[in-house]
């Protein structure tokens, strides 16, 4: 392992930091994706895993179990593990959200067919499951079988709260720790948890992966309308057109008159949406500082995680787990 | 427990002889498919699990704890595990194939849609999981992901395989473990492992299981085609439509002459189906006798499930097992 200290963003030091074990974690991952009888799961994993997603989940595995001293070698099975099941909930996602692009290529179920994209994401989670076993911890097995769970039920509620303008700000935290929180937070607990340090430190470390991933949601929701500056990119207004509830636009409801409350309804409820309708949305959003109020949110969110650290080793490790929580909302100019 | 003697199906006297341990199981489904966050999840699920399948993978996993002496509480968990798994496949295997109807019910995803089915499905296999981690034996938990490894690996094999003409009895072997003969030996399997019998018994209930899968997917496979007196019923020619390569299929393929090559080319590989086309697939597997060598495969599958028992502790439990084996291809007239 080495620090690169020229590398400037944390997500990229801590890459350097862990490049021993995120190669052997890849190698796994490479092992394990293989299947003996069906090659078209190697194909469409590769597809997914070689497009080289950030790996953000698996380092903070890496990351946990190196803080408390971790010596062993199943840090790269729970990484691994991690991974897989990031990568299922990818490849169904495309499907339920009827994707055609991921991580800036074509979705695998464009490439292939939604059937691929349903089985081969069984595969990988079946997959992950073998892999979390080879561990040998039931501690380690109950949190990420509770945390699979939890992903699954967070999806569902997204599909059920989409286009329903009575969802609220804590149904909206719900379907944030389904979709991204719950598996942060397994992440890092599992790291502590094959370490075997205190309690107290595990569930540290749940909390911040916990805090990290609701932070890490609630900007990529800010960005999905441009930022709190609410530029119109080339990606902007994603959620808007698929009728999602995220807080920028729960906030903005919440605040609503009667006459915003009518054109929410129009766009959100009733899914007419015309030219010019996103613009519309900004503005109110703008007017209702709502685009702001969920920044503040996310630093907030990053400062607790930040302070879920406290009770952890200090150290080089602890330093850049914190500097990642703070980059995290720093994505938002 | 009670053996109700006037039942006339093995399947309705290991039924009764389990009814107090099943009516645990069903109250344990019922529990645990419920979501605190998200109602559609017990919506859909019940809609299949109380569209009442014959719960055969559930009793064969209580069956063979009980045969084997078990007296605890697990096999109630397992058996809730393996149908959930099953469960799972189910809503997925209607989304790929495009289902409208299960259990005599309209499917799942006509229903609701395909997003809720491939959720829904996912939230069941991460229920099973946490299900088998509540028994605390790492052997049940490598045995079930690895099932659950299997049976995925062969659905994308049957996806691929589907017309082509290629495919062997080999792959078809493969196949039909994946989709029904690895749960089955699963499901059999750690009821032994929670009685903690001998690894030559437990090798034995794996052996039955699969054997037993085996006969009953050859059966199904061959009921498509109206069994072996190929009378087409409401039912008949869901396979041919759907161009898949099935034993009675795969065998005409092999005996076919150049003019029959051609015809199966046709309606399999290119998939041009018109009128009569079924009649004359049904005529080619008459002539070539494929229906009955099917019949004649799953039967000796049967024999082998029946014989793998032999070194089974001897009783009532153990003549239901073994008549089960001999019911499931008495299916085919």
């Amino acid at each position: 392992m080495s620090l690169d200290e020229t590398a400037h963003k944390p997500h990229d030091r801590l890459a350097a930091y862990l490049a021993a074990d995120m190669a052997a974690v890849n190698a796994l991952i490479r092992e394990r994706m293989a299947s003996e009888h069906a090659p078209r799961i190697p194909e469409v994993t590769a597809h997914l895993v070689e497009a080289g997603g950030k790996r953000l989940r698996p380092m903070l595995t890496l990351a946990a179990a190196r803080l408390c001293g971790y010596e062993g070698i199943h840090h790269v099975h729970l990484a691994a593990t991690v991974e897989f099941i990031h990568t299922a909930t990818l490849l169904h996602d495309d499907v339920v959200d009827e994707s055609t692009q991921r991580r800036g290529r074509p979705s695998a179920n464009l490439l292939w067919d939604n059937k691929s994209s349903v089985l081969v994401g069984d595969y990988l989670f079946a997959r992950s499951f073998q892999l979390m076993t080879e561990c040998g911890s039931m501690r380690v097995m109950e949190i990420l079988s509770n945390a699979s769970a939890t992903i699954a039920e967070g999806e569902v509620l997204q599909l059920t709260a989409a286009q329903d303008l009575a969802t609220t700000e804590e149904i909206y935290l719900n379907v944030v720790r389904g979709k991204t929180a719950a598996l942060f937070a397994a992440a890092t607990e599992v790291g502590g948890v094959i370490a075997g340090v205190p309690e107290a430190q595990v569930q540290a470390l749940h909390a911040y992966g916990d805090a990290l991933g609701i932070a890490f949601q609630m900007v990529d929701d800010l960005l999905d309308y441009g930022g709190t500056s609410a530029v119109i990119g080339k990606n902007t207004g994603d959620d808007f057109r698929e009728r999602k509830l995220t807080l920028p636009v729960i906030k903005a409801v919440a605040a609503a008159d009667a006459e915003e409350r009518a054109f929410w309804t129009k766009v959100i409820a009733r899914g007419q949406q015309d030219e010019g309708d996103l613009d519309r949305a900004l503005g109110l959003m703008r007017r209702h500082g709502t685009l702001e109020a969920t920044k503040i949110e996310a630093q907030a969110w990053a400062a607790k995680a930040r302070t879920s650290l406290e009770i952890l080793p200090e150290g080089e490790l602890r330093t850049l787990l914190a500097e990642i929580a703070d980059y995290v909302v720093a994505r938002v100019s």
